[in-house]
């Protein structure tokens, strides 16, 4: 089982480390020090040594930080975790709103002109750290080794886990292709890599350093010659050091910033992530610190066709899964007696049963009735709640293959549910398929998408507050930039990217409803009368049936019934012959015209 | 009649003009001399002594730009004007593609290191020149009282023509209102305006300055007091004297920059439109110059209640005039014989029997079969097309009332035109009607609608390129920002906020689609089962029935022909009571439900 449901931390760990930790600073004269949910790779996930900002106050989020003071311990969290936060720390600690308050209004009411603010340089990004300093001039800001790992004595070691290849079968190009591709494109003498999605696509390797993501923990400094050094522990590299040959040039960790010290001339950086450290240490060189976008993002966005078969199998694999998982479902929860925690194992299950789940691709988000109304809701022991009959249960989970990585999201209505639930589920359904069907001309971003996800529900006076759509890896992060579909997502669709559709609905206290599947950017044929331009539309990647007992036919226009009739017949043809005779049942009816 | 069709220019005029300018340049040591469209208000429209470009050049286009050299005379124009420059200026002139190709880049391959070039510094914004000496750093680029002026013996003088108040019947808030609420707001000592719409807007005046807008040709401060220095010749402000008051201190044009001279501190200017020379003055100044959004745009774009209930009574005005034009259009051009300039007069003569017509808004767009293809055509004598059966007919005009703006597009059958035509003409219908009935929550922009109104074209693989909506004043200019619908509209809509809605389609060389209506923002009123968020939606403000022998009724959803439907039937009760019994008729038969 991947899943856990067990609390990792307790309210009672923070106060004795707090005030360890104040010791040190009091005795290395730091009158703030930061303690930030990230690591050096700014991932979504940590690694256990890395869980400093759990470690030292209990809470477990996914994004947050803790500014320490001998007075103060402010933990700044946004929207997501204001419950959560008020939970797992203890009274030593103050939950701060954030982004409402940032960290320099906070430092303006409880820091004095002249104190000293430590920070680690690997922890923050070079743009907050600048951005810091511009909004306190009057504070000593200085780079520390990390003060939670002085007191942390039995702070987990480094994964020795070693990374493996990514076959060309599952990758599609070579990472010596990929290579000289970037590297005619640089438009600097290097390129400074620190996010390990990024590292483990140029290089076609994967690794186990962080749950959930198969990333390598390493740092990589790519040359206009398109030879790359890689920095990571040998035991690491070991295996893919045939894999990588000759032009991969192999480091110790301990090395990265004697070799950034060693490079001049301009060096391009990633802007939203490029430690600290990294920048300080360039500028330190002479370097000429070019801040752009990784030059990965983009290729690795746009994938390619072996990726997209990939994509096209991982998910189909994973319906198979997920349409047991819907027929058990059927079967099972009008009994009585199941609770989320039953179906999130249940489900794990099914995936695993394919015989090829590496993981799964984050924790199941599965929540009955108002549970499902909680956007990021992870069940827990403590707030585990039973299946009901007459409610609806949102399930969003996904799992990680070798050749692709899924996402999929169903709401399910257990036995009868109300009218009202039908009219949003319905609405939420129209806002999924027009996304699906929209064709539209090169250049256009998600921010322009967006609304036709959401005027169905806008029409009913409501909406959801996320976005419609994020891109997703190929058997990498399940949130994968730079696309989306969002009114901030300023990125021009193109062919091979892969995102999410997912809109929702969300009332608090009763129920939620968000239906998802993953679709891919390709070229639309041409439409006899249509205009001589490029335009993209989206083939849709997921097959696993909708709730029809959910959809009010009367809603629907005649296009969308016919969208959806044919996407069940697709899927019926697709998975039919993969199932056993009772699921295959299931799905027929599941799958019949509406 | 306000409309003319002659040539006001012919490419004889440019030659001996051009020798003559550089001759002058000769004698000043002048190697590059620019000589924009624009004036001092960089507005859409000029006055005759201000219309540089045209009578050195021939170019009588919008936009667009001379580069004189002693060799080269580069005309820059966009993509409206590619084939109008090549007709209107003599081969001594070389069209350039702007903005594909920038003046730097022309500057690039002409002129050679040390070469001076001059500009009028109150023709350019300071934008533009800090842009230009940016990306020209070899150049000694200089300002210059304008050398046009030197040569142009017979320029038109400055308008005497009196400024006029703008009732409060009309205006709805006093400009002591205004004026106060401001200052208040104001961030700075004082805002420069030299934006005749906003002059206008605050000081609730208008002008006869230039055509089709009624704007006064003024410069003007405003004060953190609420005070405004206001500059403009002194036989244009005595009719306004007295409604202007004791707080407004009136000076003349000349006495301008010694007043900018005399400000200190924070100085706001608008960073889009503040000519050069005002930013020079401050900066000598020892101000501290803020460029930012002028201080009237948004507050100008907001309507409050007076101004939508004049938009309205001015749209249902023109209405009327549009609907015995599109009456006497059925009638008349079945029988053969009207070209594109018939048509012009006739509507502007059913316009003028309102005995309410100020002025056109703009040059109406009336396109004949492949002429509505070309998406800014002006009829002229040259191009005048019959109007034949079989064809399409694209009508885009407006009027200028004393409450309110109007701006309508209507694209009609003379005769059976083909099913082509039908099916394209029902897609752009279906795309204004989607943004006409949608809701959506406050902070939504023009850019995240745009899609609404293109995705029945997208769907059938077509597109248009231009924007699907423009802000519109109120007694003022027919284009006025900053909200919009199209991908590039960042604003967020507010309430008050008036806009076109004119999705369109075109078939260079056969027919040109366009429908307009002018919405407004308002507050959405709630619905059952909604959300508690604030939410928006357009009122219809223009009322005259669509084509309905064009409308594709096998295309449309049940809730696209209920909004027609009920359309129509709201404009036949409109309108019915104004109208002579012949036209009433015709009206009530375009009325009918679909």
């Amino acid at each position: 089982m991947f899943q856990t449901f067990e609390a990792t931390s307790t309210p009672d760990q923070g106060p004795p480390r707090l005030a360890a930790l104040r010791a040190v600073m009091a005795a290395q004269a730091v009158d703030v020090f930061l303690v930030p949910r990230a690591d050096a790779h700014q991932g979504e996930y940590v690694a256990p040594r890395d869980a400093r900002l759990e470690w030292l106050t209990g809470f477990s989020g996914s994004a947050g930080f803790c500014a320490v003071m001998q007075a103060q311990a402010g933990v700044f969290v946004d929207g997501r975790y204001r419950l959560q936060v008020r939970a797992q720390v203890a009274r030593d600690f103050t939950p701060v709103h954030w982004p409402e308050t940032q960290l320099a209004d906070w430092l303006k009411e409880h820091a004095t002109a002249g104190m000293t603010l430590a920070y680690d340089p690997w922890l923050h990004t070079a743009t907050e750290i600048a951005d810091l300093r511009q909004s306190c001039p009057d504070l000593n800001i200085v780079a520390r080794a990390n003060l939670v790992d002085l007191i942390w004595d039995d702070q987990p070691a480094l994964s020795p886990a070693p990374f493996s290849v990514h076959p060309i079968d599952f990758a599609g190009e070579s990472h010596a292709a990929k290579r000289a591709r970037l590297a005619k494109a640089l438009q600097a003498e290097a390129a400074v890599l620190t996010l390990p999605d990024s590292i483990a696509w140029l290089l076609n390797i994967r690794g186990t350093d962080v749950a959930r993501n198969p990333v390598p923990h390493a740092f990589a400094i790519l040359h206009k010659s398109g030879a790359v050094d890689l920095f990571a522990a040998g035991e690491k590299v070991a295996a893919v050091r045939d894999h990588l040959g000759p032009d991969i040039r192999h480091f110790a960790p301990a090395d990265f910033l004697a070799a950034l010290s060693a490079l001049d001339g301009k060096v391009l950086i990633d802007k939203r992530s490029c430690p600290d450290v990294v920048v300080r240490t360039l500028t330190d060189a002479g370097c000429e610190v070019i801040r752009d976008l990784d030059p990965c993002v983009l290729p690795k966005a746009r994938k390619n066709v072996t990726e997209i078969a990939g994509a096209r199998a991982a998910q189909a694999r994973d319906a198979v899964a997920m349409v047991r998982f819907l027929a058990w479902l059927d079967r099972e929860a009008p009994k009585g007696g199941l609770t989320e925690i039953d179906v999130v194992k249940a489900l794990e299950g099914f995936r695993r049963d394919t015989n090829a789940l590496r993981d799964i691709s984050f924790e199941t988000i599965c929540g009955a009735g108002p549970n499902g109304a909680i956007v990021h809701y992870r069940v827990s022991e403590e707030t585990n709640r039973p299946v009901k009959r007459g409610e609806l249960l949102l399930v969003d989970s996904g799992g990680q293959y070798l050749d692709g990585t899924t996402d999929i999201t169903r709401t399910v209505a257990i036995g009868p549910v109300g009218e009202d639930e039908r009219h949003c589920y319905t609405r939420v359904l129209q806002g999924m398929v027009a996304v699906s069907r929209i064709r539209f001309p090169k250049g256009v971003g998600g921010q322009h998408l967006d609304a036709l996800a959401r005027a169905p529900l806008w029409m009913s006076g409501q909406d959801y507050d996320h976005g419609t759509g994020h891109g997703i890896g190929s058997y990498l992060s399940v949130h994968e930039g730079p696309q989306g579909i969002s009114r901030r997502s300023e990125v021009a669709l193109e062919e091979g990217m892969i995102l999410s559709n997912e809109p929702g609905y969300y009332r608090e206290g009763a129920f939620g409803i968000r239906i998802e599947n993953l679709i891919v950017a390709t070229p639309a044929p041409a439409i006899a009368g249509g205009d001589d331009r490029a335009m993209l539309h989206f083939e849709t990647l997921t097959h696993v049936p909708f709730d029809r007992r959910l959809i009010d036919l009367a809603l629907l226009t005649d296009a969308e019934r016919g969208w959806i009739d044919r996407y069940h017949a697709d899927t019926l043809a697709l998975l039919a012959g993969r199932l056993d005779p009772e699921t295959r049942d299931w799905l027929a009816t599941a799958c019949a015209p509406l």
